[in-house]
């Protein structure tokens, strides 16, 4: 085989709006139900159980090479599932070949593959892939590509900590990786004003003018521990993001942070979220795991603790009635799946009187959150597509051009449990929104990297832990349903 | 049955130290073989398959109550393991009877008892447990206890929370409990000098005159989030250890922070510490769970991750020859356990040069250490009964005086990864440690209150998680074992 000589054509980075949709193995239609590598190789036949099989893999390029004079394409293909990587063979009658020779369809590039298992004439694999039809989702400039070629020296990667789930140095788990995203961040800008800040400069220090300052008379940040501003997160989606267009499927489980001066019964200033993020998952791949997995809690703590659940139903006095009917209540219930259009329509129609007036572009409010899955609908209730206007930067825009593809999951007597998304994942596209919400690109360059090297559709939300444990537990206020609640004046043991 | 009628005589608390060492159920002799109530009462026979076999079991009196002329006790026990308590029987003719009329061996108190399983009488129950011999471990004063009688409201709960584990509130689980222990603290005492502090005084502000003052020109915590100065937490022990006292095995997995100025390759600002807390556990528990965990968590990734531990193996380059030898080897060999005035023994009997020179009484540094492990022993040590001097106030004190009941766990080519005690649960030892170290005890009543109310002996570690990491892959610096580390001057991504 010949090594590549990639023509100097460059192919534009396919939408993933405009994926081929095909019916995958499970028989869904979305992005997240291809195989992943392990789902082939990992097998205990090697994958030849799957031999003649048709289906969908994806992930990022590791080499692409050509051989019999151009006309076959071998891509070793790797999407976080399994520290080997997937041989793919395309011939060049099929549909999308040119784009494999494009510049930017090299090593780092996310692709999207449709073809069948086949046993592997080669040596050291079972079985390998072939295409029918190939699209290259998103390019790789090999020329700005900080992770060309091999060989990176731990330091190197440590520089490029927001692309180093890329290679080879870390655990690759099944499934969803657990991944530590950090507390203390540089990056003030999502939360402004609600962050606490972290600092060294008032160690010692009594009196105000005894802390440290510039010649010009300011704080002397670059005395501080961090050498900048520093801050508690509010969280981890950033860099979950960057760890899942890497290893495909993560989720993150820690603290994060609020210095909201909030005194209700579901705020705290110091809360556990629970937030997965995933590679090639679209808004109703988000949907579809969202409603499973707050299932799936209920379901694990009815199961595995029913004389804890018995005493909590006893001493239940809340709304809605039998804290066990209402958690079985959802147990069998869809989730009701609306847009926040459709949302506006229905509170309107309802007649219903509202301290905030309806109307569309409205921020809703809890009042309004709690009417449509307790009134209206009498089942959890999913919202999408809400107005750009008051969504956060990183929210995919629609083709509407006027709304986010974002999703909150409400919850009878509780209100919003889950606030997610499918990131924006085109780089004109997320820049036009740095614009229109007047951010600085400058603090942003990892984030807007993982959009120019290899950029893949994704999605992912939020959960808010103990909220999660106030709806299951019945308790009243967010303050019991963690061993040491944080909020304004308290920080108490 | 009679209502109780205690007698006003005291009793002193049992030290944990003097309680009967029998044949536990496991043959082990520790206090840790005891059987919960769980174990019992949990089994799908509902206990019957226990009846006439006999054993320990401990934890803390919900009710006690004396029949057939107070010639009869019946105790309701719990030890946190079942949200149902284990009806105890005790005869008069039993050794240790007289202590459970004490004034203090009421709801709250903590107790220990041998004896066997019986059929029940009683409804509602399959078996009860017949003492034969009791021991009131920590007495409990119903008169300033602030759990005693029924019925708490959960804000008054929420201003006992390190008693509130002691309710039925919370979730029980099978063996270890994960406690989420908080981050932001105002206890500045034990890591002073090395914490971050946390504060939203400085939010809006440029210069340092524009910091809140009080009339006497001082900073003014009072307008501060938490209104006193906060911090963010170096260990989640003294937390963790309240949750012990009361649901018996717990354990927490968070990040942690040391705002040192240490650029190692063993040392990072911001790291996630594994911490478990026993009831009822020694030192020598301690010692066997230490040890079972490292080697737990070996094998559990030489088995799960095979590919990747191949792979970390061919790029392995540091020291110690190849890094999946080493782990096997590890696995393989028994840990060496020796005191502190043993190794200083070793460490001048073996002759070698140090930088620090060895002499009782010092804090060994990471040349002794990585000495002992890898050119004495050959083998992962851990070593005990380190001089009192240089170890915390809450590590309890050994009957020579001078040295105290902790731990240190070393591997080759690491140094320490594990740091633990058992720790001081006499109050009046502990006060005086505090007398000591001259730290005030008006910021620790809680901590003091659980030495107060149902003392036990408890014991617990912290394990470093990238250094375990570090460890197990062979990485060479921490900070490629953490996805995004903080170091000083380093807060990126």
């Amino acid at each position: 085989m010949e090594a590549s000589t990639p023509t100097p054509e460059v192919t534009t980075a396919v939408a993933a709006a405009t994926l081929p949709v095909v019916a995958a193995p499970s028989g869904r239609h979305m992005f997240s139900s291809r195989w992943t590598v392990r789902d082939i190789l990992g097998r205990e036949d090697g994958g030849v159980g799957l031999v003649d099989q048709e289906g969908v893999v994806a992930g990022w390029i590791r080499t692409v090479r050509f051989g019999n004079k151009g006309k076959l394409a071998f891509i070793n293909l790797n999407d976080g599932s399994l520290i080997t990587g997937l041989q793919v063979v395309c011939d060049s009658n099929k549909e999308g070949f040119d784009q494999l020779k494009a510049t930017d369809c090299s090593a780092g590039a996310s692709i999207w593959i449709f073809g069948k298992v086949v046993k592997s004439p080669a040596k050291g694999q079972t079985v390998e892939f072939l295409a029918s039809k190939v699209a290259l989702v998103g390019g790789c400039d090999p020329l700005t590509y900080p992770l060309a070629g091999k060989g990176h020296s731990v330091e190197f990667l440590r520089e490029q900590a927001h692309l180093r789930a890329r290679t080879n140095t870390f655990f690759q788990s099944k499934g969803f990786l657990n991944v530590h995203t950090p507390l203390i961040t540089c990056s003030d800008c999502e939360g402004a004003g609600e962050m606490f800040q972290v600092t060294t400069l008032l160690n010692n220090v009594k009196k105000p003018e005894e802390v440290a300052r510039t010649p010009t008379g300011e704080i002397n940040y670059a005395e501080d521990f961090f050498g900048k501003p520093s801050y508690l997160t509010v969280s981890g989606q950033l860099n979950g993001e960057y760890y899942a267009c890497g290893l495909g499927n993560i989720y993150t489980f820690g603290p994060t942070f609020r210095a909201e001066n909030s005194n209700t019964r579901r705020h705290l200033a110091e809360f556990w979220m629970i937030e997965p993020e995933m590679a090639f998952y679209d808004l109703v791949d988000n949907m579809d795991l969202a409603e499973a997995y707050v299932k799936h809690c209920i379901q694990h703590v009815l199961t595995t603790y029913p004389d804890d659940m018995k005493f909590l139903d006893s001493v239940y006095k809340g709304e809605g009635g039998s804290l066990l009917a209402r958690l079985e209540h959802v147990l069998a219930t869809p989730f009701t799946r609306i847009t926040y259009t459709e949302a506006i329509e229905a509170l309107l129609k309802s007649g219903a009187k509202f301290e905030e007036k309806v109307e569309w572009g409205i921020d809703m409010s809890s009042e309004h959150e709690r009417y449509l899955t307790e009134k209206i609908y009498n089942t959890p209730v999913i919202v999408t597509d809400y107005p750009k206007d008051f969504k956060a930067f990183y929210m995919r825009l629609n083709d509407d051009g006027k709304t986010v593809a974002a999703m909150d999951v409400l919850m009878p007597t509780l209100g919003e449990l889950i606030g997610g998304s499918q990131r924006e994942e085109r780089l004109d596209v997320l820049r036009q929104r740095f614009a229109e919400h007047k951010l600085p690109e400058e603090p942003y360059k990892a984030y807007l990297d993982t959009r120019r090297f290899g950029s893949v559709p994704h999605s992912g939300f939020g959960l808010g832990f103990e909220r999660l444990v106030l709806f299951v537990s019945g308790v009243e206020n967010i303050r019991d349903a963690i061993p040491f609640p944080r909020y304004p004046k308290h920080a108490q043991f």
